[in-house]
């Protein structure tokens, strides 16, 4: 079995159908509901709050599961959804299914709730966990400390393997994942790590310590996301452990999490690669406001910068009164630059986020456009000649085949640099976007291509 | 510790230094490797292979490294650098280090050595690992089959806890992970999974096809690597089992291929995005010879689609040489037009890449789509009405204001269309690429705004 739209489609006319009964059958809704992942039945518990926007129906499933299958789902939902099922539901309602679900889950949450609620619910939790709870809450999105939780195995230091398989054994339950093990010293300082399967295989009158792996991969609370997925990814890690400003271990972002943070970039990075803000939710999802305003902003900034090309045919205005045949080539022309230069900048962004280009690189990155571009301004040079011979003669061939290789080249290299020069100013290089792009070789290959016509075509 | 460009660089001058020395010091050598990760040395021998072509000594450092730790590392190198490795070495060597890979890793290295080598290696191979590499080796490119392993841990129906448990700990040194237990009756057919956690928490005698999940998450042999990924990532998995034609299970990808998977496709379509061929490699490794074919087709295939926008001009000749100010604004007007069509194609690309927006959504997505892009193409015409004035009067603004309202919208309906009817027609929506909507956007901008400035200018 695997993920199936129809499925989930039919899952969800089923509960519709039988919650729409007089006296809908709980047998048969927690039967259906047995059957069913957390993860679909989140999905489908979000098309019917915000598709359908029957917020009765979705807290009548939650209802019918148990406490800790609810919490599992709520974790499913997207946070506006989980506002609204939280809504409906009373404070010791919400308590108990905070209580079962992962911390980190519980602290976005908890972020999400308004002052008020917020307040009254942490009147009601134990001390412990209050603190718990504030401390994961405070951290600021996208670090390391916002993703990750505070349910891992730790071992203390000087424990012995069987000793230690026990506490595994009573960890189980709670902890996100038992497969690797941390030790602490007793400052809570993390001193080594190890598998289950390294604990599992040596003999129990080991002490943990002489077994241990003593050059932890780890991370800091206020590490960036995006790198904290790099690490799990680059180690195939099933955890990464994280530390606090004092050294003492506070939490592990799990291989999941991590793999979420991984999509999650990649979405945000193509969308900011067409000059588009980042969207907390899918783009079916996000209201039509925020789209505008997330799109809005560059486009209008663009519409002035694109004022420049605009000045550089004021300028050869006469050039091009003289001529009209010229401006037939004009968008194939700054088109086929912006192409080419909004690829160059895509394969740097990309090989940027990846770790396979670096700053070091540039050198390098430049002689190879270099000879790229200039194969390829050539070869379009040589595919649009023959129109220009047909348009308006040879010299206007020769001005196009001129201009488009001299553009594609020069357009190439402010794409390939661009995102260089960015993520030298400390600027994403992202932000090199193909509009950005696009558009400063617009203006760019408009004075080339008439600066080329004015030359040629000005008697001698 | 973490990944670090500066502390690698180090590590790759001190070996280097070390074995350039007339009599190397095996035990510094080994020390400062065995201070080091598979991963990171990995990364340090691809550059000595393919930036310093010093394959002696890459030989060298892999040779001190025991076998187990050789094969972990020579799997973290590319394709091609592995080939540069296995070309050094004798095929006794190349056998022991097969023997040490995963199973997964073995049939990629196999795949890419020649006929020969191939043949001369299977002779001298066990027959059943003869027949498992030939089988793993046998799957097509991009499939489940092609990136799964074979070494999971399997469990006989009928096994009580206790021998499962067993099992596990003889299984442990050569599977991939012993976290997920898959039961297996005696036809080989997967009919349940347990995670090692489950076991360890459950009763020694009971049976395991008691406490196993009867409904379990697996694919098909043939599946799209992608799709396995975004099973992965959506059900949280460790790994995801793998079953053939005939039912029977024959392997599991697990969490961290899955995650390489997903990286590598979203590199592939924000590639895609720019119209670039899918890339084997990173960008700073690519011959410069593929770069350019990769880049080279939609550029040239684009110059004469940007043809239809240059015969539009052509068309509008007598507009054009009596009013030639309009020539001022039509960079802008069609670059507006491009950007916001690129914005909104990558958006619903991006969109169905996640399975956020399917195909049903279509008519959803059009009526956001109107909404918004109608209010992008008001704004947008608000900001350049005032420059319509300063360049070419009222009557020029008003054309201006009206043909930037028009071509926006106009434009982002293609760009948010096409990706839905590529997927109608069975292409990969990702084909909708900035480069090519913004060519489409183009052709129309020059007929809207032309069109429009010769109704209002022609007398009445």
């Amino acid at each position: 079995m695997s993920l199936n739209d129809e499925s989930l489609k039919e899952l969800k006319a089923e509960l519709l159908d039988e919650l729409a009964k007089e006296t809908p059958s709980k047998t048969l809704l927690s039967l259906r509901l047995a059957e069913n992942r957390s993860a679909d039945i989140g999905e489908v518990l979000e098309e019917i709050i915000e598709d359908d926007e029957l917020l009765t129906e979705a807290l009548a499933i939650l209802d019918i599961l148990s406490t800790e299958r609810a919490a599992n789902v709520l974790g499913y939902l997207p946070g506006d959804s989980q506002l609204e099922v939280v809504g409906g539901l009373s404070d010791t309602h919400v308590l108990k299914l905070l209580e079962e679900m992962g911390s980190d889950e519980r602290a976005d949450l908890f972020n999400l709730l308004d002052e008020d609620r917020r307040e009254g619910l942490l009147r009601r939790m134990a001390h412990k966990e209050r603190e718990d709870l504030k401390r994961l809450a405070s951290y600021e999105e996208g670090t390391a400390g916002a993703i990750m939780t505070s349910d891992y195995v730790s071992i203390a230091s000087g424990m012995t393997v069987s000793k230690a398989m026990m506490r595994v054994r009573q960890t189980a339950p709670d902890a996100e994942t038992v497969y690797q093990l941390y030790v602490l010293d007793s400052d809570g300082q993390l001193i080594g790590t190890m598998s289950l399967r390294q604990l599992m295989v040596s003999r129990p009158g080991a002490l943990v310590d002489n077994i241990m792996i003593k050059d932890v991969i780890s991370t800091s609370v206020d590490e960036e996301q995006e790198e904290v997925a790099k690490i799990v990814a680059r180690y195939d890690l099933i955890a990464l452990p994280v530390i606090d400003a004092d050294g003492r271990m506070v939490g592990i972002v799990t291989h999941d999490d991590a793999m979420d943070v991984a999509e999650s970039e990649a979405t945000e990075d193509i969308h900011k690669g067409m000059s588009i803000g980042q969207l907390e939710n899918g783009v079916s999802r996000v209201p039509i406001w925020t789209l505008y305003r997330k799109r809005v902003f560059w486009l209008v900034l663009l519409v002035f910068a694109n004022l420049f090309s605009g000045a550089g045919i004021a300028y050869f205005e006469d050039t091009i009164a003289a001529q009209v045949a010229l401006v037939f080539f004009l968008p194939l022309l700054i088109g086929s630059g912006g192409n080419a230069g909004a690829q160059a900048a895509t394969l740097m962004v990309r090989g940027m986020a990846t770790g396979d280009v670096g700053v070091k690189d540039w050198g390098k990155m430049l002689g190879r456009e270099l000879l790229v571009a200039g194969s390829l301004g050539i070869t379009m040079a040589i595919a649009v000649a023959p129109i220009g011979v047909m348009r308006g003669g040879e010299a206007v061939a020769i001005i196009v085949a001129l201009s488009m290789v001299t553009i594609v080249l020069f357009g190439s290299l402010i794409g390939m640099c661009l995102p260089f020069v960015l993520e030298r100013f400390k600027v994403d290089p992202a932000t090199a976007s193909a509009p950005l792009v696009t558009t400063l070789i617009d203006a760019s290959g408009v004075l080339i291509y008439f600066s080329i016509a004015t030359a040629i075509l000005t008697p001698l």
